[in-house]
């Protein structure tokens, strides 16, 4: 592997795969700033004063069209930005060409290797002699993922002389990480320990991501503060749930045009992802049927008139199989030799262990037919029926088609601008500790706010005597904090 | 008002409408109970032990069949019952037949006038020379603010000797609270106190009650322990949505017979209730238009194709009115005035101050005309066009048809006995103090699960290695506290 | 049985259960017309004219109160009418009350036994001394059939002297029909000889009588003009569809109170009206499992994520089974017995055969619990489980609720005005043989044009140069005959 | 223009855009017979007899991956096949790459100019010296209407040797037809004599297709025998409705990814075609309105819960419009001027002149920014306020998407392969006139009893006795003519 950055005639560096699109992300970005009426926002609202000046902010998050539109949000707030995905297949080649040309240091392609991954991540996190990052965007957790090993291989160095071994975990991925660590530790063995020392924190916006930092938390080994953003309700409700209703058929319609009414359609979860999906597939004219490990979400799934089942008693019979789990080992590849012919099989949960792909890839006479990129057709041996499996097994909606659309993604992102914002400016005060937090409500509630104007919506305002009577200011928060929406 | 206790043979004391219906209410009391396997799991798991052996409870809660249910639910496990309605047209009569000639005392009856109503209460609260009650089961907190309202009384007349004095307030149904407790008061002053100083705690089931309690709370002047049963998610996510669901077109044709596909209904307010009222509405085929004060709510409420507007905008083009908000003045009779002719007014929330029957009942000149009991259509003099109220703006669901269903409620009710099974077991412990408790979600999710198998659904079961990757047990809690489902 | 005739003041004959409900139906009446734009249109545009002057109208249809309203529609355009009800359980008490006191014969109550039922029917043909009816508005043929029968009699008695012997058929209905026949002929051979030669036209409104007279029509057996309202785009894909959505679950809630969402629905047959009723039972949360003979409907029945299977496949899990077949012997006793405990079983097809009530009732040893009328749970000796059956397996919606809204039965009615219109209008001319005739297109859009005022809706003109371009007239017919819609 | 035809190396011709995806089409088609089980039954049933052994079949018909199983069919039957688009944006490349490559001659390629699209057309019916076509497969009428006007200038040269004068219409398209034809004439002035002779007949499957074919019948200008495929059932009421419900979201999404909830949709027309597209929207979250000019499309909109308004009266408030007349003039360059920046605006109509893509295209001072192919926005000097406009008016689902999936397409497929054989067996019986034909209810059901397997679905059978009951055979046909579904 011989990566080599490149360099923009101002000097800033960039590794993406086709400079030449970049008039053709622009233009897609001026779209999605039309649907991004939260990001919009802000820049007005914030873009004057110029609050991130001095910040320099690493993001690890799908660089598509609607991440632009972030990206070039912190800078108009005054921050210098380095970008990678987080996901080897959820960048958009113009995007990224787009925002490497205009606004910041970009590190992404459309299929990139894990090997590529990761050097992606590093890039983003290499801000050079200076120092940096100050702020951290995440989603899934890589780049915290990277800055924690980092610096518990340094400790373990300093202290022993150790290095990492990459061979003392079988996961593919982690092998990687190790190794990139190991082959950094001499020239500098402090690279990740003067990081976490100036990092003021990093916000974070997915189930899986969110989870982490709470273990970390709860082990004591959070080396700087964290905003869940994932849980503010203008996000998990929102992106998870309806960005994956919409985006969940684009992907299956993108890589397979197959037709989903009257289809029988498997959802493996039935939490904010998978009530998406599965409104989705029924809306679709699917029938569905839901697989779920909570009894409280198995009762909802029942009360919308969703069959609720164990994997085992349809795997033979369902046409659409997608899970949105956030856990491993959910079709593994016994289920999908007993699957019907052409069956697709797809996850849109942040992780790609979902799916027991090692256990496909290794399964004896079986044989990839790639029908076009990120849509494959397995065939096993002895039955000679094949399984369709969407992105390789990683988020579906992102390698299949181009993720969440612009105005839900305006909500998340304008979270993280939140989040990010309050970071750098409790910077100083020692405000947040080294835990994990949410943002408070009257500024979820902005953020919904600020996208009610764009779809003709008109609030209703309470007058002082009722806002009395239910004791609530006038002016929100309107809910008490554990309220479920 | 010369109301008279009655007496069954076997001297148990009860007052309502028609006691030859109680073999009605039996044959439908046995029809329910297949409908509510979490009632009938409690019988069958806590029955033989008698956990509530000696503990003698109060009930303010609609008198229903399905109520009848959690009743011979709390005896079967051994307790003591008295019970009266919290609404005056929300007893079914034939249920409380049976329930009062066959288990418990009951203090109700369809269409109480509102003097009535507090003399039910008093009487379900009043245990004789035994004293009593040790628990509370409320439902908008009628029960436990007679009690507050009355220890007040006792308290302020032992120091000073006062009374209270009904004309200290306009609000009628207030004014008949004071006369009962200043009534009581020469003839027992010490009535309230002795029955704060017996409670072990209440449980209370509505948004609405709850938010009493948690002032309460917050002004230290909570009296006992009480569990927020509304806030299990098996609760508000389940009786306030698919309840409503159900139970507002059941109660609009009952009602009405109006046809819905095609015409266009406003929902006031978009919480649980709000949502279950919108999304039957639309799918039965009519035009739906959310008023919202939270643009949180405002924006789920557009993601599902829901108009969000004012009521000033759409009060003289809808057809259906709907109140959810829990707050009051909502529909004003200023609104009512410029409503198409028999556009429909009907209340869902609790209390019945969402829809300004006071400004309606005086307006000059204004003509009620009763097309059958709890439908009434207003004709005013300007303009000869009318509007229909419905259940005289009191809960729409329970006036009008019978409530939410068998299988919804038994999950509210297998909360409440569990709530209540808490409450007593710890009664000792102190485990609870003078505060407002939320059921654990171990207890939640059981109740969940006590209901799936009626219909048909299997669990998935975690393996232990998928449990320890998301870290958590692998007979659960499956979520965190502040998930939202 | 001594059934007697009784009489208003001013002379008109009437039998209903309670005249005292007459202000009761009269106040509904009011409301209903405010939702039936179509048949209250016909009262402003043909009631000055008086074009039914002089012509006797009989029909037979559920004494609803829509049909009060299409009663008096007749009238107000100078009908004379006598009218019975099409079902024995159809009739709603205060609907005939007030029209026996204001405007038209009325033969009708809610219960009536078999043999009550043709009595009314005899009745409101029995115009008396001076002959008639001149019109008859028939649903599902019963008068019509009492009619053929009847002539048929009179022609076999006068050639034969023989008279029909009620023993000449098992069908338990039939003998009465045929014992009615015979006990005239002897009084009056040429009843309905005379009849039929008077007798301008019927117009006939369901699937079932329609398909009476396409039979009589090819069989040559047709005794005068028909015009099939049924297949009116405005009647049959709007009343059976739209009606049925609605009126289903109200049936089933009033019925039973039982929570639809969650349950497993069987929907025998997915013509209009079971189509009407999948998407009622879907959209409250339920599963729908469609049995289907016919490919096409079964396949529009997978594309909306249905399922299709057989009744054996699925009858012991489901919890809701309904017919709409219009054919007989669809649920037998034999299903019956393998049916869950409390499964519901009801019919909305228009005769009582879809459901072996026959076969119900003889089983041995079985037992008939009545909840309230229209409601029995039928328990089985050798399992003890019970199921629940809606109007003794009569249509449930007009037995166990209201039946269709106004709304949708003002456009169905519309229909029946302007086919009686018609044909006495024609009576003349010749223009109509003794045959099936539908409505021209263009009285079926006028009727839909009627009824989108009330719904706020706008039409979009066609210019003359686009009328021109699809080769259409600016002001329709918009659509060829053969059009599915 | 120079376009020149290929040759494969077996000598059949073609002009497509790039052979070297041959292989991706044909792993695409692959994937596509699984869905299509219609037409593989038709190539299991009659592949073995040849019936088409000797038929030349010419089709102009979308050249995509579903149009090559029908090809493959077609020649499977024993036919020769020579084939083009019948729109210059639907061709699927890799599609049309497979079939020249493997069964057909193809002449079509995605992004033709109207006189290359014309050159396709005269290409595909161009069978050389031995003469051709038999059959032609229609879909929009074009192959059809080049012939007509091509006999009708025969007829005219041979009359009075005028040639047509292109400059005779403004219309532009119509001037390359007329042109054409001219150049053609002296070369070989029987061409379309001998064409229109030897024609057995065409079969077409478009409402607008038909239309003409109607059109021409009634004029008594139709050359040769038509079969209507699309009022089969299960073409109209499957392909246009479940097609455009699937296809209409997947156009939208590909072409700009905006998000659908939350936005105003408007759909022009609520044909089968609208109400598959208005459904579409709706499910994905947004708020329709509806415009129509017939009054019972336009009820049946508001049962579903649309609003029916004009355009004008939303043109600047909705986001997305979508025309689906069949009609011209619909959206006029003066109802964009005024519409929301970033409007989408396109067509799912078989022709583009629903907009008018002619008034937008000489908008004095408008500037055309191509977003990507298909997808261009326009801004209006006056407002700098854009609209975006998909496919350029035409078919969007089929210019920015892949058009219907293959199982729907299986239906509509099967019909016109039916339809072909229909007319070849015959071709010697007379039985086919000069007219236009449906095909009889027994090969509709058939059609849809084909695709019921691959769906899991099982039908009942109908009992002899039943059958008898409601006078139909037991094996059908099912249904009356006239019966909607």
């Amino acid at each position: 592997m011989a990566l080599l950055v490149e360099k923009t005639t101002s000097g800033r560096e960039y590794k993406v795969k086709d400079m030449s699109q970049a008039d053709f992300g622009r233009l897609e970005i001026e779209l999605a700033e039309v649907e991004m009426p939260g990001l919009m926002s802000c820049r007005t609202e914030f873009g004057p004063s110029q609050p991130f000046k001095g910040a320099k902010i690493t993001g690890s998050l799908h660089m598509t069209i609607q991440t632009a539109v972030l990206i070039e949000t912190l800078a108009a707030l005054g921050a210098e930005v380095r970008w990678c995905s987080c996901n080897i297949f959820s960048t958009q080649d113009h995007a990224a060409a787009a925002i490497a040309r205009d606004s910041a240091a970009v590190f992404a392609w459309k299929g990139e290797t894990l090997q590529e991954y990761w050097w992606c991540t590093e890039r983003a996190l290499d801000w050079g002699p200076g120092g940096g990052p100050d702020l951290i965007v995440d989603d899934g957790g890589d780049a915290t993922l990277l800055i924690h090993e980092g610096f518990k291989a340094e400790e373990e160095y300093e202290k022993t002389g150790k290095v990492p071994d990459p061979n003392s975990t079988d996961n593919a991925e982690f092998q990687i990480v190790l190794t990139i660590i190991r082959d950094g530790l001499k020239s500098d063995p402090k690279k990740y320990t003067r990081m976490k020392e100036r990092l003021v924190g990093v916000s974070e916006e997915t189930t899986t991501g969110v989870k982490r930092l709470y273990q970390m938390q709860a082990n004591g080994t959070l080396l700087f503060p964290a905003i869940n953003v994932n849980d503010s309700v203008t996000k998990s409700k929102f992106d998870n749930l309806y960005g994956c209703r919409h985006s969940l058929p684009d992907g299956l319609m993108r890589a397979t045009d197959v037709m989903i009414a009257g289809k029988v359609g498997v959802v493996a979860g039935y939490g904010d992802v998978g009530k998406g999906c599965a409104a989705a597939l029924k809306q679709a004219g699917a029938r569905v049927i839901v697989t779920e490990i909570d009894p409280i979400c198995a009762l909802q799934a029942l009360m919308e008139g969703l069959q609720v089942l164990t994997l085992e008693d349809v795997v033979s019979e369902a046409d659409i199989f997608v899970t949105t789990t956030g856990n491993k080992d959910i079709i593994m590849v016994d289920h999908m030799r007993k699957m019907k012919n052409n069956a697709i099989v797809c996850n849109i949960g942040h992780f790609d262990n979902e799916i027991d792909m090692h256990g496909l890839e290794t399964y004896p006479g079986v044989k990839r037919i790639t029908i076009k990129p990120q849509t494959d057709r397995w065939v096993f041996p002895d039955t000679n029926s094949g399984i369709i499996v969407l992105a390789e097994g990683r988020l579906m909606n992102l390698g299949c088609a181009t993720g969440h659309p612009s105005f839900v993604m305006s909500c998340s992102f304008t979270n993280q601008v939140i989040a990010q914002l309050e970071l750098w400016n409790e910077r100083k005060t020692g405000k947040y500790e080294k835990k994990v937090y949410v943002l408070p409500k009257h500024l979820d509630e902005k953020v919904a706010a600020l996208h009610l104007g764009k779809l003709g919506a008109k609030l209703t305002k309470l007058s002082k005597d009722q806002a009395d009577y239910i004791s609530i200011p006038v002016e929100g928060p309107y809910k008490p904090p554990h309220y479920r929406y």
